[in-house]
């Protein structure tokens, strides 16, 4: 037997949700929604799907530019920054294992919060660094707690906000008080995958600048949530030119797929649709929270597209084995947690049919 | 300033190709050709095109399949493997960086071949391994120098067969008997990514099958060369269950997008399609060597769809600048060597053209 690395050994590869059709399968359901990955569902904008069909008699036999010269400039002049400041990625997830891959050593420390997104710890394991894990308060990020517990060996700190899977938000304030106190020799990863469904005013703004005042920061955005293209792969990192440079040394020529770049590209512009996403989020938000209300379920604010509730007198497992089996995937977690993904107002009100049911069947 | 790993300190990022549209402006030239990239001269099936414009309205915001269960199902039945033989990756250069990232420490070290994929020392680099450089022998491996530097810290040897850039062939009689030699406690990466382009009756056969007699054998498959997929970004890995486990450990949940998913799979089947390439492949490799033979150019027999020649009577990126001024894009190497792909019949004869013009002018 080769020996693989160490760090590697005790990791637990994702195990993926199963694909609708196995479900239908095994349950013989006709119907059957997925409430459980965080996903679009108004779908992609017309704009993008036609922009592809058009780009699919163009040229997939060529390689992708490595470089994503025209999605970085499209993103320059979108958000009034250089294309040095960008690093493209194959899905945000990416931005993260890169980061991870150019900076953390077996003898560094990063810091993350409980309840947060899996791949800063997956991501950090890898390479070896030693794995904080700070409490949460009330559902959210402990930033004190967090100060308290950075160290000489810390390296990096991981901050999703608004947080998945919780849907809490950190303010700006919170945010750059935060920052304010973080040594700037420390990286601080931002990921705001789900900012563009936040209502809330103390949201922070235009957090892809925050580089420019804390150049210790790198935000990571996606265009798998409010963009509708997670199944394409493509996110990117905003910093300064001297870190993503750096990051840039460990990513593959070719990370990113020409119909993600394309897709990207067009996504941006089309301002209607990511309003119908958002007022249709904002609307089944409203809309859960009084179900959540009239059964009696403790939920969380949200200002994600996704909302955190417990499990009603019975095992968070449990409460999800039933649904699926009436057809509403949902995601489990511990401490008796479930996420539901908010979806089109049918899903939402299949959802909440199916969870009234399972509950009396108690 | 907040230090990178020192192991990716003097990395030098990837510098790609310029795009076609880029050479147009700067020359003034409307009509450019790109045989700089290895890429198919024929494009893409029509059956993959219709299958991607047909799944475009299917769903490109769900997240891919991250398992990519129909894909590995499909070339299960294809290979006679199991799906657990399979490891699906982000073009075939995403399964080297993820052997890497798996099995290389800093006290390991590799060997690999001067005049061979870069990917190899890159991502090798990348994890801290030591590189250790074996020379050619007439611009091809040479096996019996790489097994006499195997050390008792050698992990992993790094093969391309056939090679790219030199386009030179090892035998199945010279691979087995290389791997009947090598220890079963190195890895040995088998990349085929041209061999379906090779018409020697010696070249090996059924490669992905070596892991069943070598077990510390993984092998390298892509789709973005006879396939026409390069733009899309699916490649894979096949090998031993434990092996392809501990690499998975390492792969991101979503690595592989769902178009390149969906293209790979249909495209397994199209054998007219390959059937074209392939003869268009032959076509145009003959006639290169007759063009090399009548400007007395020294070139290097191929087994790929690309040929490797010296520069005539001046140095290698002269000849690509001045060829690339008059349209044509190819590949400049150190020691005075050009890499032109087999293109169509009509850029064959542009690309013969333009060199003789230019041989001509000097």
């Amino acid at each position: 037997m080769i020996k693989p690395r160490e760090e590697i050994v005790n990791i637990v590869p994702y195990i993926p949700g199963r694909p609708i059709e196995d479900v239908q399968r095994e349950y013989g359901l006709e119907h059957v929604i997925k409430l459980a990955s965080n996903e679009n569902p108004l779908g992609t904008s017309e704009v993008v799907k036609k922009a592809l069909i058009d780009y699919i008699n163009g040229g997939i036999n060529i390689y992708p530019d490595g470089n994503a010269t025209n999605l970085k400039e499209k993103l320059s002049k979108k958000l009034n920054l250089q294309p040095n400041n960008f690093l493209i990625t194959n899905g945000g997830d990416e931005s993260l294992s890169l980061v991870a891959e150019a900076y953390l050593n077996p003898t560094d420390e990063v810091i993350l919060s409980e309840l947060t997104f899996p791949r800063y710890t997956d991501s950090s394991t890898i390479m070896g660094a030693k794995i904080n894990v700070v409490p949460m308060k009330n559902l959210n990020y402990d930033l004190n707690a967090i100060c308290e517990n950075i160290n000489s060996n810390t390296k990096l700190i991981w901050i999703c906000n608004p947080n998945n899977p919780t849907g809490t938000l950190l303010t700006e304030k919170e945010i750059t008080d935060f920052l304010d106190t973080v040594p700037e020799d420390i990286l601080v990863i931002y990921d705001e995958a789900y900012i563009e469904f936040a209502d809330s005013e103390d949201a922070p703004k235009n957090a892809y600048l925050l580089f420019q005042k804390y150049p210790n920061v790198l935000t990571v955005k996606t265009f798998s949530k409010i963009y509708g293209l997670a199944g394409l792969r493509v996110g990117y990192l905003t910093g300064q030119p001297e870190i993503i440079e750096n990051i840039n040394k460990v990513r593959g020529p070719f990370n990113c797929n020409v119909l993600g770049q394309i897709a990207a590209i067009n996504a941006l512009d089309d301002e209607d649709f990511l309003k119908k996403v958002y007022d249709n989020n904002i609307e089944g938000k409203k809309y859960l929270y009084k179900v959540f209300e009239e059964l009696n379920i403790s939920y969380t604010k949200s200002q994600t597209n996704h909302i955190f509730f417990e499990a009603p007198s019975m095992n968070s497992k449990t409460l999800f084995e039933k649904m699926q089996k009436k057809g509403v995937i949902i995601r489990p977690f511990p401490g008796n947690y479930v996420r539901v993904s908010i979806g089109t107002k049918d899903e939402n009100e299949e959802f909440a049919k199916v969870l009234k049911e399972v509950i009396q069947e108690n």
